[in-house]
């Protein structure tokens, strides 16, 4: 089924303590439907400069995305610079240039408005509100989004949770977005605010799937070569929302399994710069990933292991 | 089978955020038998000053221990005393008495020496070695170590390291040890000092059990009522260690089922001081718990579900 993401298309500047890149194709859209047109057709919007090169998008148009609502404005793309420290985690940023995403105003193409697998990318909670005000009958919306939202539009951001079926943010926001420190009990102070089903991103710990009150520990694959972890975030939500419309219903296992893929997914993001390692996947190279995530947590559990 | 313990019996004194004890039985030891018990006779190897008041192991003997190996010297037990900070996982020591500990140098009785699983736990690697030379044909190795020893003792914990199969220690261990800050990596090298198992710890993250080349992940329980952390990583031991004895056998089913069985132990000790919640668990609290963890990883994950 139909797959809506609005989010940003933007140039990265990147410098881990291995290799430095000056600009590589960046954005949560970018990423998100570089994972997600693996699984089904994707419907893009944002909003790049006059100097952008659409030729760097070539590898989206042939694996299923129409980006009809990518516009161009008179202007700069958003650009973003940032070093990555020894850790590889922790990161400073160097400059944002927003240029002509600081005035994006999401206006979705007619044809858009039927998706039915909507994600809001990490953008002011206001223009999120206004993306769902447009689409009209979406089976499942799933948002975005970061401290700095939560802690300088924080009614608004309210308002769009009540919305939503889905969080996916990291362990942090979760903490912040709560203002309780235990993980859990913040969870569900957070889906009393509106989405049911909450996705806690813990970097190379993994993430948490939380539906209702059913709790899926989804590990992340073990890395040993992390070259770049910019985008992986995006990336994982691409595999997630992707995997579940293609499915095309949303139930416990659907979500496990989404989950999963975006785990594989983002596994694949962190070994190259930008959404190289994304471009040319083989269904076997996917296939082999799942099949060693899911090899990382099977127990032979029948209901006599426990032979107490 | 037989399951043989080396370490501390003691008594900590501990502060968190919640609440305070003066005086609560402790040690790694101690900790180890009260989970293990629940699967297999333990032979606990320890020692405790003139002031240890044996009533309080009470439980313990009930429970299939055998503490015939707990020597009593004169002068003080091993006395400990810490502080949580707010997040409840970092925390300081206000105390270490060293007490009868200083000179503990463990002699096994006669019977202990025919113990098929051992759990070295974490005392000066030389004193882990000594034990080694004591006991007969062995099913099974394993220990435990910290920051002091890798530091302080790295070659006597080298020569250790050759001669057990399994380390069972924590994400920053594996740094410091292995000098890596990949933890993959890192453990490939510990891999090749000696033990073919290993199980990093990562607290509220789970564990995971690296064993050759497959990895799996295990998920903590989530705890909302997280009250006193100390001995957690010994109670996950002896979970684990208590699981593999009763199954008599190690191989990759029965390795990862004990993974999953030391953190369902952990998530009991977890909830009150001391050994407290380990005192009395009934099979069917377990059982429940045990459940609730391969709930949390189970995916149904068939050769279908990448419908790609």
């Amino acid at each position: 089924m139909g797959l809506l993401v609005v989010g940003s298309v933007a140039y990265d500047a990147i410098e881990t303590p291995f290799a430095k890149t000056e600009k590589a194709l960046g954005g949560s859209a970018m990423f998100f439907s570089a994972a997600a047109g693996y699984f089904a057709p994707v419907h893009l919007v944002g909003v790049v400069g006059n100097d952008f090169d659409f030729d760097e998008l070539a590898f989206l148009r042939k694996n299923n995305i129409d980006f009809e609502g990518l516009t161009i404005e008179n202007g700069e793309t958003f650009r973003w610079a940032g070093r990555y420290l020894n850790n590889m985690i922790d990161r400073e940023t160097i400059y944002t240039h927003l240029g002509v995403f600081e005035s994006f105003n999401p206006l979705l193409p007619e044809k858009y408005k039927e998706n039915e697998f909507i994600f809001l990318a990490n953008i002011h909670p206001s223009l999120q509100y206004s993306v769902l005000q447009q689409i009209h009958r979406p089976t499942f919306i799933a948002m975005d989004t970061m401290n700095f939202w939560i802690t300088g539009a924080l009614e608004d951001l309210k308002k769009t949770l009540q919305h939503v079926d889905a969080l996916i943010i990291n362990d942090s926001e979760v903490r912040l977005l709560s203002q309780e420190h235990n993980l859990f009990t913040g969870a569900r102070k957070i889906q009393s605010m509106g989405p049911q089903v909450l996705i806690i991103k813990k970097g190379e710990h993994g993430a948490i799937l939380i539906q209702g009150d059913s709790y899926f520990a989804c590990p992340a694959l073990p890395i040993e070569n992390l070259f770049d972890p910019t985008g992986a975030g995006d990336t994982f939500a691409g595999g997630f929302m992707g995997y579940l419309a293609e499915c095309g219903s949303v139930n416990e296992t659907n979500l496990r399994r989404a989950v999963a893929m975006g785990a594989v997914m983002a596994s694949f993001c962190v070994e190259r710069f930008s959404a190289e390692r994304l471009k040319n996947l083989t269904i076997e190279e996917i296939r082999q990933r799942a099949a060693q995530l899911l090899r990382m947590i099977q127990v032979e559990g029948d209901d006599h292991w426990l032979h107490l």
